[in-house]
């Protein structure tokens, strides 16, 4: 199979009539955004090894390239439209192909978007994605529109998508880590995000401030309280959590199973509890939307969430900023935590 | 240094305005076209040792990654305005990536581009550049458009970039790759590239098809003809190239200068010219626009080469589509030649 061949067998729908003004197949697409919209664009790339693992299946890889993509259009509150694709592959194995291509079209068809270019090449498998949405301008979400009074609120739960990495990690993973074991629901949402493309249009207009959580909580609170020059809190029993139940029951658990002296129990139980409270705070991938709203929209909130089924959550506040740490993590005696914000650095 | 620190050193201007509506630095850009235009997208992933070689100069690589994408802008008439980078890299080598962004920065300045967007992350190296631009939607510059009685036009030289490629790969290369000596100005031609801005700027509404040499002049001519359903007939003697002076005097003298026997000699000479020819008519990184074009415009265009200091010509003429082959090479006497026409293909 030539390359021209596998892309119009895997990655053209020629038949399909779609709104591109010129769609795939000449040197550019020629797109224009509907009237009173702006385009939304976000560009990223998933390196074999770095963003998925090599075992994964290439049915959730396709679809994962789309959902961590559209979580970046969710997040600035756009409506997907198209994509394009850039695909660096080792070699030509149709199989592979067949069942990426299918998870890929799968998560386009969910959200209307369409493939209108991209390219395919040969090398260390990679594949770039850059997704366009639409928004009218004033609209769009930023990071910058915290205002102190506004309540601090996540889509869903926290930390199953790390703990799930953890656990598919376990084989060569040493000391605690190797003690994960992750459910299938916890491996599930590590492997298959969800965008929250139906919340990030719900909530323009109600958002004073929105981010996708790609790389872990706390980071992309910081990456909000910094934009929007205020100070943020969270409670850190208000973050929706298997994990929370995890860290009381499961992680305890798991430590009391070993057998082991007392003391290097307490030192797994301690070690366990420690990485269950950085999956919550610190583990990228759960693509849920970190976002502000004024307090007067409590319940317009709330009954959003769960009009859409998402467990989510109001898990902190914004205050005026001070001169102290802009995130500030509390426990559940309010208590100020002792925590390092550090969100996922490639090159750390 | 950090991700983050990379960026904001090497890849963000935050004090430059900008006319995107939200620039670089929230999950997504937000930009509009300008009233009358849609936007023209393309994207193009660079990988070492595919399209680079792994000693290139990263300045030249940096400015590389601009001009091959904007090539396509060029060939669509669309004038670039925004750009998105991905850029995998194995480490941080920071002297490594301040030449590399000097190159970029110095391109996209050329034509006024826009960084609004990308990442980085860590990886075998790659570059994958999403370039945007703008063009009235009526008037951009297809594939489809050419008919019978136009002229098929070049921008200009031919083969030189990949001669000097092939010279460039001459301490690798075995039997007659390894004789080739390339001229400076043939690597630079390789390594170099200009996207032809202004020229596509300048055909709208004059060209009737378009398209970017990146794969080889047959196979883009093959493009032009198939889209739109005619043939194309080209004569290699028209074909504007330092090569065919090469294939005249330095192929032939190469050979001639090698001390072997009359029969190796002939067998020399042959393969050399073989390897000119193949330089003309089926390698890429030309990045020179394709384009057909009434005969009433002849002058127009011809002047336009002109005034662009262009060195490109009337290269053959558009004719019927029939049962024959969609791209025919005629020689100095106008008799076609028996040439397989193949395009670059990674996989092949």
């Amino acid at each position: 199979m030539t390359e021209f061949e596998l892309i119009a067998r895997y990655f053209s729908r020629p038949d399909v009539a779609g709104t591109a003004i010129v769609g795939n197949g000449d040197d550019c697409a020629v797109i224009a955004p509907s009237p009173g919209n702006a385009f939304a664009v976000t560009t990223d790339t998933l390196v074999e090894g770095r963003h998925f693992l090599p075992t994964i299946d290439p049915y959730k890889l396709g679809r994962r390239v789309v959902h961590v993509n559209l979580s970046d259009l969710a997040a600035m509150g756009a409506k997907p439209r198209y994509a394009l694709l850039s695909l660096t592959l080792p070699q030509i194995d149709e199989a592979w192909i067949a069942k990426f291509s299918e998870g890929l079209w799968v998560a386009l068809d969910q959200f209307g978007v369409e493939l209108i270019g991209g390219n395919t090449t040969r090398g260390p498998l990679a594949i770039a994605l850059t997704a366009m949405g639409e928004v009218p301008p004033g609209e769009a979400l930023l990071r910058s529109g915290a205002k102190a009074g506004d309540e601090l609120w996540v889509s869903g739960a926290l930390g199953d998508a790390g703990w799930g990495l953890y656990g598919l990690l376990e084989a060569e993973a040493k000391g605690a880590v190797a003690q994960i074991k992750a459910r299938p629901d916890q491996i599930g949402k590590y492997e298959c995000p969800e965008a929250r493309v139906a919340l990030g249009l719900a909530l323009r207009g109600i958002a004073t401030s929105c981010i996708d959580i790609s790389d872990g909580l706390l980071s992309e609170a910081q990456h909000l309280a910094t934009r929007s020059n205020v100070a943020i809190e969270i409670n850190i029993e208000a973050i929706p959590s298997g994990l929370t139940h995890l860290s009381r029951e499961n992680i305890w658990g798991l430590a009391a199973t070993m057998s082991m002296e007392d003391d290097s129990e307490r030192i797994w139980t301690k070690a366990l509890d420690h990485i269950g409270q950085h999956c919550l705070l610190a583990t990228g991938d759960a693509y849920e939307l970190l976002f502000t709203a004024p307090l007067a929209q409590h319940e317009v909130v709330a009954e959003l969430l769960r009009a859409q089924a998402l467990d989510g959550a109001c898990i902190g506040r914004v205050i005026a900023s001070d001169s102290a740490a802009k995130v500030r993590v509390l426990d559940a005696q309010s208590r100020p935590m002792d925590i390092e914000i550090k969100g996922w650095d490639h090159f750390a």
